[in-house]
């Protein structure tokens, strides 16, 4: 087999990059079951009729075939009647909306769910985007209704997730957050009526600038030269405080623009605001040109950006759906974000903000003196695991040199070497005995030690992932 | 959209099953970690001509196709240069084998790793046989060489970590353990030649009985009744001792076998028991009637059972391996274990040998008094969990009944009463400060507490995995 090369959009890391990736997923999930949060997983294909049920093409499907089963050019029909065609899930929504009606009769409602998994889009590879990568979802979904109050809770809930990752060495995060309700409102108050339209026009305000999606505006939503204008003064209020209401409010007046669903729209986002100026100062911004693009949101949308890092684009985005699933009988209303975790990691290793202390969980490296005695070194590791130090024995019982140079390659800061019982030697002088000696292989330094008590300094204990 | 049916072979479970899964999951990290492995996760897909390349046609590979790029019968040229036909993994020793290749360069060597993933393979589904499940792996691989130890290090290692796992009321296993030399050194010394043949019908000693394997042995590896003989003999051998291998000897003598493979094998398989037996005592059986079909195994193989459902098949299989990977200059021999992690927790949940004590990590329900004081009720959760404490908060300021009711239908032990501060009644009549008070919904009993200060007792802090 010649060395194998990547696959473009398929990360993976190596020990170290993975130590922050499981470092992080670990903050996440704490922080998301202190909130109450239950974590779910889903299986990882779904029937392709469903995935492609929002006409989310964009999201580039893989779809699946088995080898042994369909000869190729019959990829559309299974010999087994539970063979309806299968694609990879391309988000962490899809599964969750038809993992709620499968199990409702089994779920509490409002269920609180947290999901960290992989999803595949086949796009083209780019910075920042992938083919595979792992998501960190929280959603709230209700029976039949969902009280607003959740769409300030669950950008409270990343907004403390994410900032607990700045221990080591994560740029703070700016949480964007926009009201549909208040963007419908407006336009639909201005007299403009293709809402999609105009949304999807404001949401290029970044690629293009302003001049551009006026153009756009004119061109493709119907709008005036004055309605397009009114739209950008819109987009182009943001603010931290509930004053951003007043300035939304003073503009709609200036453009005599009134309604009831701007009215509601602009209550709950300074809600919102006020919530967060208090619970998390400095990172929830309200941003009126932030649009997302899908049409299913009806109420808070979010996007994040990480600090210093904007071109990246967001690293978790979302809102409040009216119909996150619905049986017929039953609507499901949810609020949720998706953390984009991948795009993180990938991020914090590219650009070297954040490092691990070794490449191995071992604290220690238990020497061995001759493949003889590898028991009294095995029994010495498993004394110091048995009190939760990570330990490995060395591979042989090469000098101590090489055996200290075993633990420097990866890091690991303790070396051990067993001591020995009293003995006779060869021309039958008495040996004494050795204790056990530890040596701190970067400050050689070297103490006698048991391994019933003795215990590293607790920054040694596991591999430190901090600031690069 | 209608209720979704399950599909067949793609497990999914409640968030009572996904906790159990996810405190296996916990379990074994921990006790892979304590013993040095290095993490790391792989992408879920390879080039399918890799996954093909030991003609592993049984695993029933899933090949991908994008939807958007390829018309359907044209699945087999991709239009882009990178595209070239990927499979989902069906193990995690191809991957973890194409990984070392490709990172050699970064890797210390002996590397030491672990890897929980899914894995896919489009067999037809049987109890405890699925398309999707999770594998828990781990191997150490060498440069070039790889000493015998760690055949003996690494079922002692699945040994702690699955014995870690009665606690919460997982039976305890036995791990099988044979060594490929004894088997072939054995065959090799009777005179039979065709070794994959004769490992082939001995495996399926438990499907066929002996008789059945003897008309194997005679019309498929070519053996005499005597040859047979002698080899359901030597199958017939287990024991948790070194007398085992005199057991073998003693038959190897009395059928005129002597091999210096079998020596060596004998050796080294005397080893593994006798430390073992030490170890782990009795959980480490020798039985030589362990076949393992797979071809690339060269020394120790592994099987493990869980007591008292051994019809559920092998939940722990491995090996030692002389050639985990090759980039044609350098060899890597490795040796390692799998654990059917889906597989296990499938039964546990199904014949109810565990259970959670709730359903939400959350210890506190902090009850609303009404929607304009909500504030206070976060400003509780969030003092509780500053503390470490799960804490969700009421989904609305219905009536206490009512509030209790939801903590109790997810098992939330504790429902927390804000208090308020000192005011006036409508009336004039002055109203006292009332504390917060917390209630433990189980006993009923009721006391004054203080969010600053108030701890759960430690089995009631997250959801208690147990026995069922």
């Amino acid at each position: 087999m010649a060395r194998p090369t990547p696959l473009s959009g398929f990360p993976e890391w190596l020990p170290q990059g993975r130590t922050v990736e499981q470092h992080i997923l670990d903050a996440l999930r704490r922080t998301f079951e202190l909130h109450g949060f239950a974590g779910i997983e889903t299986r990882a294909v779904e029937p392709l009729d469903q995935l492609l049920r929002k006409g989310e093409t964009s999201k580039e499907v893989y779809v699946l075939r088995r080898l042994q089963e369909e000869a190729p050019g019959d990829s559309s029909s299974g010999s087994e009647s539970d063979d309806r065609q299968l694609g990879l899930h391309f988000d962490l929504t899809v599964p969750f909306a038809r993992y709620v009606l499968e199990n409702a009769g089994h779920l509490a409602f409002p269920f609180k769910r947290y999901q960290i998994q992989k999803v595949w889009r086949g796009e083209r590879p780019q910075d920042g985007r992938f083919r595979e990568f792992v998501q960190a979802d929280i959603d709230v979904v209700g029976a039949g209704e969902l009280p607003y109050h959740y769409e300030v809770e669950l950008p409270l809930v990343i907004a403390e997730a994410l900032g607990s990752l700045a221990a080591i060495g994560v740029p703070p995060v700016r949480i964007l957050v926009n009201n549909r309700k208040v963007a419908e409102g407006f336009y639909r108050g201005l007299g403009l009526e293709d809402v999609e339209g105009v949304l999807r026009s404001i949401d290029k305000l970044d690629k293009v600038g302003p001049k551009g999606v006026a153009a756009l505006l004119v061109a493709e939503a119907g709008a005036t030269g004055e309605q397009a204008a009114a739209c950008l003064e819109l987009a182009g209020i943001s603010g931290s405080d509930a004053s951003v209401v007043d300035r939304v409010r003073e503009v709609a007046a200036r453009h005599c623009v009134t309604s009831e669903l701007l009215e509601t729209g602009l209550v709950e986002l300074g809600a919102l605001v006020t919530a967060a100026a208090e619970r998390a100062p400095g990172v929830v911004v309200a941003d009126l040109k932030i649009a997302r693009g899908l049409d299913y949101y009806t109420g808070s949308v979010y996007e994040t950006v990480l600090v210093g890092h904007e071109q990246l684009g967001s690293i978790c985005s979302g809102g409040r759906y009216d119909t996150l699933a619905s049986d017929g009988d039953k609507t499901y209303p949810g609020v949720g974000l998706s953390i984009g975790v991948s795009r993180l990691v990938s991020r914090l290793l590219g650009a070297e903000l954040v490092t691990v202390s070794r490449s191995v969980p071992s604290a220690v490296v238990v020497a061995v003196t001759s493949e003889e005695t590898r028991g009294e070194s095995d029994r010495i590791g498993t004394a110091l695991r048995a009190r939760g130090i990570p330990v490995e024995v060395a591979p042989s019982a090469a000098k101590f040199g090489k055996q200290i140079k075993y633990a420097d390659r990866r890091g690991v800061p303790f070396v051990w070497f067993p001591g020995s019982a009293a003995g006779t030697a060869e021309d039958g002088t008495p040996v004494p005995a050795k204790s056990d000696q530890v040596k701190d292989i970067r400050s050689g330094e070297q103490v006698e030690a048991d391994p019933a008590t003795w215990q590293p300094p607790a920054a040694d204990l596991w591999p430190r992932v901090q600031a690069g």
